[in-house]
């Protein structure tokens, strides 16, 4: 903006302090799904720790947990996974979209159109009652890791896999993936992609839900708004910044050259510290001894290798520890998952976190809408248009 | 959520009363765009009183002047007016999607669905920069009118007309809309409508604009999501209610019985009292005198002499004003638009105000991520599955 104003109302001293940039430290709302407490490296979902969660359950019975705000038992389990399998097929809308969406194309926006599309032919999507809002919470926790897939498949000009209800979910979605059957190692690992990933309290994307649904339209809308903000570098593509550093490290033999030139241009190093996590981030360590098994399984462990000798190093140097998304990057590779689909992936998860927020915010609710301090022109005087210089 | 937490961590008396539920009061950011002032009725686009602009400026004028800070000069104008012009026409993917949208999905699921899809075919789409931002939000602003009006052809079973370049803004929309010249009535109606609704600091939708820029995907998305709030009850439905309203009275003769009928089952007065304007509305009585006159030249006066009845006599009773939507209810019905479609008008004038807010948030960015005041469960441990009653 060129033209910024000379003088402002309203921009007192007292008044300019008060403004919460970026809502930093702002408690938005009340909210029982997620604690996370950076100091000392706590991630509960529900009250259950991420630890516990990612050792004894599925990414199933952690939407469950995550929707519902208990575990199911092995019946209430039974009756989630119906609608979750059945709901996994695409409309011929969705899947002819994907089909032909432009493979040059952003994945995210691709998946962001195929949210917002699927609404569209679903004649109950403006049902915001409890069991309604529900019952589509559902729908899209199936839907978006069977349109990654297909956003996968299409890019590599290959036909959709369609989903099979007999499947688990972790399974299922390895295999329309890639279009033959995992081995356990890469449901187990997918599994956990899903699980560490499903949910972080008020992050930006979540928050856009809330901000979205807050005003009642309907649950696909609100998830559409989810992955158009968790598309934003600074939010959703750090794992591809992970796997872009391996790539360009090449090997074990690369690493020293490559920190020596993070050093010399001062750059970032991708998958280190955490904006909430001072401490170890909870989920950082699941996937290191996944992502080896994987490698080796597929006899090439070159980004395990160069992965480990990074954050032995990394870590030593800037005294920060790696992230999730760190290891989860060479994971993602291991899955055959190429780098541009890691944010689908994320989203593919953390629709279950996103459908969490949206239920809570419906049940208590009101409109977001915060102020602006306000710093532009006092009131002046329109020029008409013929005599403005 | 049947099974709610029974004890909570972190929701001792003092932390309760610092959540800001809703934001209310909480100043999110400075903002030189806008300055609403309801105590006196005051409303401000980046200075300038809505009056004078309502009085002296096309919608052209004005979102120049909401995306650049200032009003432009007849150079300035005409640089605006080209691409403005330019990027009014559809692209076929986004045009056949309008064409072949269920004409029974709500107008405004398929008018997000398209601004996300637009995204798709532009290759410029994630350029970020100042330049590229703006570029993106004056082709959004040329586009949701075209947008909007396929929209309405595509659900009258009729093709879409193309815009011309050579044709006002407010003049080529309505064009659009009937398919033949408006009168000049009907084009300043539009005007005034489009100039009226374009900015109103951090609504609801305006703010998810701005949650999800912040985390710097596209303006694409942002946009879509800007739109997706819209669709919400709470926000951008209240001239539709008005029309169902005016529908309901029927005619002169009904108001007494309507306003009896609101009042003995305690209902709500549409179009009357604003969350933010304690008094008259400013933006509430530029419409009334021309939906009387667009009333004269299609010889029918019904729904303004069944409105301004209602005014006098709804003011008198609940001592409130009306306010924009009240008039623009009449007026929009007047253009021939039918009521279903009232809320992607709307969206047609808001998204210069969300452009401002995009590029504004883009200057100086940071991104939105409260926190949320934790009330779940303290930690607890997982139960095997198999053992879960």
């Amino acid at each position: 903006m060129s033209d910024s104003p000379t003088s402002a109302s309203g921009t007192k001293a007292d008044e300019k302090a008060s403004v919460s940039k970026g809502l930093k430290g702002i408690k938005a709302a009340d909210s029982s799904i997620c604690l996370v407490d950076g100091t000392v490296g706590k991630l509960l979902y529900r009250g259950y720790h991420i630890d516990d969660l990612a050792a004894n359950c599925t990414f199933e019975e952690v939407a469950y947990l995550l929707l519902k705000g208990e575990l199911p038992n092995a019946a209430e389990l039974d009756t989630f996974d119906d609608p979750l399998s059945q709901d996994a097929a695409l409309t011929p809308a969705v899947a002819e979209f994907i089909a032909n969406a432009p493979t040059d194309a952003p994945p995210m926006a691709v998946l962001r159109t195929a949210v917002s599309l699927a609404g569209l032919a679903d004649p109950t999507a403006d049902d915001l009652s409890a069991d309604g809002a529900y019952r589509k919470c559902i729908r899209l926790v199936a839907k978006l890791a069977t349109m990654t897939a297909a956003i996968h498949r299409a890019r590599q000009g290959k036909e959709a896999v369609q989903p099979r209800p007999d499947r688990p979910f972790a399974e299922n979605f390895v295999r329309m993936m890639k279009g033959s059957d995992p081995t356990a190692d890469e449901t187990k690992a997918m599994d956990l992609i899903l699980t560490l990933h499903a949910e972080h309290g008020f992050n930006a994307s979540t928050f856009a839900c809330r901000v979205v649904i807050a005003t009642l339209p309907d649950v696909y809308g609100a998830t559409t708004a989810g992955v158009a903000a968790l598309k934003g570098k600074l939010h959703g593509g750090a794992n591809t910044a992970v796997l872009e550093a391996l790539e360009t490290i090449g090997g074990p033999d690369g690493v020293d050259a490559y920190i020596e030139s993070v050093k010399a241009r001062k750059g970032k190093f991708m998958g280190f510290g955490h904006a909430v996590y001072q401490v170890e981030d909870p989920r950082a360590k699941h996937l290191k001894q996944l992502s080896r098994r994987l490698g080796e399984e597929q006899g090439d462990t070159t980004y395990i290798d160069v992965s480990e000798q990074l954050e032995e190093k990394v870590t030593a140097l800037i005294g920060k520890n790696c992230n999730v998304d760190f290891y989860s990057a060479s994971t993602l590779h291991y899955l055959g998952i190429p780098k541009d689909l890691f944010t689908c992936i994320f989203a593919s998860s953390r629709v279950a976190g996103w459908s969490a927020h949206i239920l809570e915010q419906l049940a208590d609710n009101k409109i977001i809408r915060p102020s602006a301090n306000y710093t532009g022109y006092e009131e002046r005087t329109v020029t008409p248009l013929s005599q403005r210089g």
